[in-house]
């Protein structure tokens, strides 16, 4: 693998998922799926019911591991696990009190709309039990599975901690962007700043990978795109590198569309997600050669099953075939998602390409 | 203009924004704004409080070309008025009940999600109103102002009819493509008659332009695009054409993202309508080089105006120069927009390249 040779673990040779992110073309591409540990699986489900909330059980180190691990016991074939964390849990270091209520979803208060970064006060220490879920599923990994962690974008993080809550077409944070931008670019760089510290923890704890989250990139217009998606993105990136020579970076711009070109070009991430809304065949001759890709199934139809599935499966094996490919969702898999698809999805990739 | 000549209305010449539908290249393009015809307008915000709910303005054809007026007698330097309507007139028309509850947004019943098509009956003289509404507005539209009519795709009108609601990411509608394609398509079969029924009715009553808006374009995996935007809306113009030469058709597949050259190229339209995350100087290179575009500012840097408007219309208006183009906002002008911010950007965009 010509290419990259400097970003290359040592492991990488026993590692599917970290070769390929060096660099490398599988015939049976490695594979995980973003949000594997989750409410589609019953075991889940029944951890969640005995422990109580959401955030208890990100925050118990020993279930969150058990978690984590729980869908590489039940599909051998998954080639890495990924930390069960949320990206909120940045804007909680930060200061903001976090709460997820059921059918509500996420709440951070107070909101940045109506309060100063400077009336938060930063806890740190919030970061450590992730840590040590790290270390915990870090000495339980099965050989040849690769430990991915992660983080939102400061874009996106900066949404919610803006809004207090999801929003719609993150329509306050696009506000202040143009109406303060001086403020707004301060929130992103605390948030970038955080972010930092965050990952190089996890990295330090053991993750062998980082993933950026960055769930609101579609909103954005081209020149805030570049302004809050891309330098971000690109600075964080950079100083990872530094800091971690060997650690790739993954980044799932979500909803990027024609914009993916740029910011696989612009940030410098080892390998970039797609979701679902992305054509393979134009994505293919959209990004750079050599660039790792990771996706980018519909979650619905791994819902449907059956020959939808296969057909589908077919051809994301079939767009990325050229180049070094990491089979994934679009996005996160549903909470009704059947196990046995999700067995055929893996049977199907396993099979190659 | 040689590329299109057959499609080429004789009044063009005198209409700035048909002639750049015709392929004509303006240095100063012509202009009209998404919901133009809406509650930033003071003069309507009365109407609507002295005539009552949305629907009853819509059905109210003295009232409904009033409004389709109002932007052009306030804004001297819009090119085009786009009819007062809504894309849920069609469902209407197919026999669904339609509501709009205010702060809840539009409701169909019954949902097709609980209901067989054959459950409806359809009432096709619920379009006549609007067919009024157009006359009226003809007889009154100014010399060189363009009047635009519209429906919605047959893909966007599904996904309500299916959901009885707007919903997150259009979930309905596609697990039921997945799950039932045959029953999928009964239903956007249904809708793409319809429209063409409705687009030739409004084309007969006086409109010389359509839009068909389809908002929810940008949900949909490729395959899935191409099955349930792309061939039905194919299908449509190619109708629409047959009937109606020289009557232009723009396509505004709002989030099409990365799939818009798929778009531009497969489906007839006469011209593509940008929504604003897309990055001009992308699309300039992606799209065919003939095709007129449509957009794309993003309607909140409208609502922040001063120097970061006039930055943006001026990006805009760059990097379309060399094309036929007509100025618009990337999705509908915001409720808050200062009236003082619409001047702005009409003096910025009339002032030319």
């Amino acid at each position: 693998v010509p290419s990259r040779p400097a970003e290359l673990p040592d492991t990488r040779a026993a590692k599917p998922l970290l070769a390929v992110l060096g660099g490398e073309r599988r015939d049976h591409p490695p594979m995980w799926m973003m949000r594997q540990a989750g409410r589609y699986l019953p075991e889940y489900r029944q951890l969640r019911e005995e422990k109580g909330s959401f955030l208890s059980l990100v925050y118990d180190p020993e279930a969150a591991a058990e978690i984590t691990l729980q869908p590489l016991e039940r599909f051998p074939g998954l080639d890495a696990a990924i930390l069960f964390s949320d990206i909120l849990i940045v804007p909680f270091a930060l200061g903001q009190n976090l709460t997820f209520i059921s059918g509500e979803g996420p709440k951070l208060t107070p909101p940045l709309i109506d309060a100063a970064l400077d009336d938060l006060t930063a806890y740190p220490a919030r970061l450590d039990p992730i840590y040590e879920t790290v270390r915990k599923v870090k000495q339980r990994l099965g050989d040849g599975k690769t430990l991915i962690g992660f983080s939102g974008s400061p874009w996106t993080v900066a949404t919610y901690m803006i809004a207090g809550r999801g929003s719609r077409d993150q329509v306050e944070a696009r506000r202040l962007a143009y109406a303060d931008p001086k403020r707004f670019g301060e929130i992103v760089g605390r948030i970038e700043e955080a972010s930092f510290d965050y990952l190089s923890g996890q990295i330090r704890a053991g993750v062998e990978a980082v993933q950026l989250f960055d769930s609101w990139a579609g909103s954005l217009s081209p020149a805030q795109f570049e302004q809050w998606v891309i330098a971000p993105t690109a600075r964080l990136v950079k100083k990872l590198k530094a800091r971690h020579r060997n650690v790739p970076v993954i980044g799932f711009p979500k909803g990027a569309g024609g914009k993916l070109g740029a910011y696989a070009r612009e940030t410098g991430v080892t390998a970039i997600g797609l979701d679902e809304t992305v054509d393979p065949r134009w994505a293919a001759r959209e990004l750079p050669q050599d660039l790792p890709v990771q996706g980018n199934l519909d979650p619905l139809v791994l819902v449907a099953g059956g020959k939808a599935l296969d057909k589908a499966v077919h051809s994301v094996l079939d767009a990325f075939a050229d180049r070094p490919h990491i089979f994934n969702l679009g996005h996160g898999i549903l909470p009704d998602t059947p196990i046995e698809n999700v067995e055929q999805l893996i049977r199907k990739v396993k099979g190659g390409r």
